[in-house]
């Protein structure tokens, strides 16, 4: 009996980087070791230009990820402490659509230590939270981003990351890998339940 | 016959603010003045400390969300030129699962704007596109985040934010009572057409 292979959707903001194609290229061929079909957000480059790209953009990775059967998202910062909000988007999506999602950062270090770094060190409140300088409180759970990001990934082996040393860029593989062999490994653990019902 | 009020699920980084209750209080009324009840994030306050708070937390909003009929989001910008993460994930959570979602901001620019504003000027690229200063393409879509947040909002009314002036700190409220009053309406001619089958 032939399976199809699983299709994973690869949500990123390595669709912002100019060597897009190179880096999806890559993730793809690690895929592709896995076993895991890949499906890399939609080039806009390969799509008519209109004045509504933004439009068709959003509705073919809706589709794609309609059509996929688990998300790996690339959860390192971007342009801020937070990971990118399309991908968290995304991850919210695919999560609610029930399917597996994964998730990895290439930034060693939580999300406080991250915000402080951004913007300051932080300051504690009477309530016993720690404030940014402009008053608003930072999430202290030793998590690596939002709690509503880490605490849904908790299912899925969390969110891989590097334990120690600098930051790697958006386009660096090692955590992927490791995220990536967790979600074959997981859909395999949830093959053979089914198979075996 | 009575119905049972739409439940709207307020996801907004005003989780993080001191006077959060007061905050959440103030939409509760107005809420009520478009005769929507108003389910707020869960306050951390209100749970037994433990050491799984995050998790606790996290669960706890999840099952609000599932309960209710609506998301009304704040996206005002958040430590960055983006919304807050948390408050996306959830966007694209109640979108996945089929509520209708609404957004708003309380800041007039858009995103390359505040992109801009917080880490310098952008450079073209040789593709066209604008680039930051480490290289990421910035969005250039005149929209008032990524095209997942506002292309998926546009069958909702769109991102409700100020047409001018200074951008408003996180609990300002007349953006969204306009995106109250629009959800109340939209809401409205879904149970009108719903009632005439």
């Amino acid at each position: 009996m032939t399976l199809r292979r699983p299709r994973a959707y690869l949500a990123g903001p390595e669709v912002f980087l100019p060597n897009k194609a190179e880096v999806f290229a890559a993730k793809a061929a690690l895929c592709h070791r896995y076993d895991i079909e890949p499906t890399p957000p939609i080039d806009a480059a390969a799509l008519t230009p209109s004045d509504r790209l933004s439009r068709q953009i959003y509705l073919r990775n809706v589709k794609l990820m309609d059509a996929a059967d688990l998300i790996i998202a690339n959860l390192s910062p971007f342009r801020g402490p937070s990971a990118d909000v399309g991908t968290v988007f995304e991850l919210g999506y695919g999560f609610a659509k029930g399917l597996p999602v994964f998730g990895y950062s290439n930034h060693p270090r939580n999300y406080l230590d991250r915000a402080e770094a951004f913007f300051g060190p932080s300051t504690p409140g009477r309530d016993g939270q720690k404030y940014d300088r402009v008053g608003h409180a930072i999430e202290d759970f030793d998590l690596a981003d939002n709690l509503m990001i880490d605490e849904t990934l908790e299912g899925f082996g969390g969110v891989f990351r590097p334990t120690g040393g600098e930051p790697g860029d958006l386009s660096e593989l090692s955590q992927f890998e490791r995220c990536l062999a967790y979600a074959a490994e997981h859909l395999e653990r949830l093959r053979e339940n089914g198979s075996a019902e």
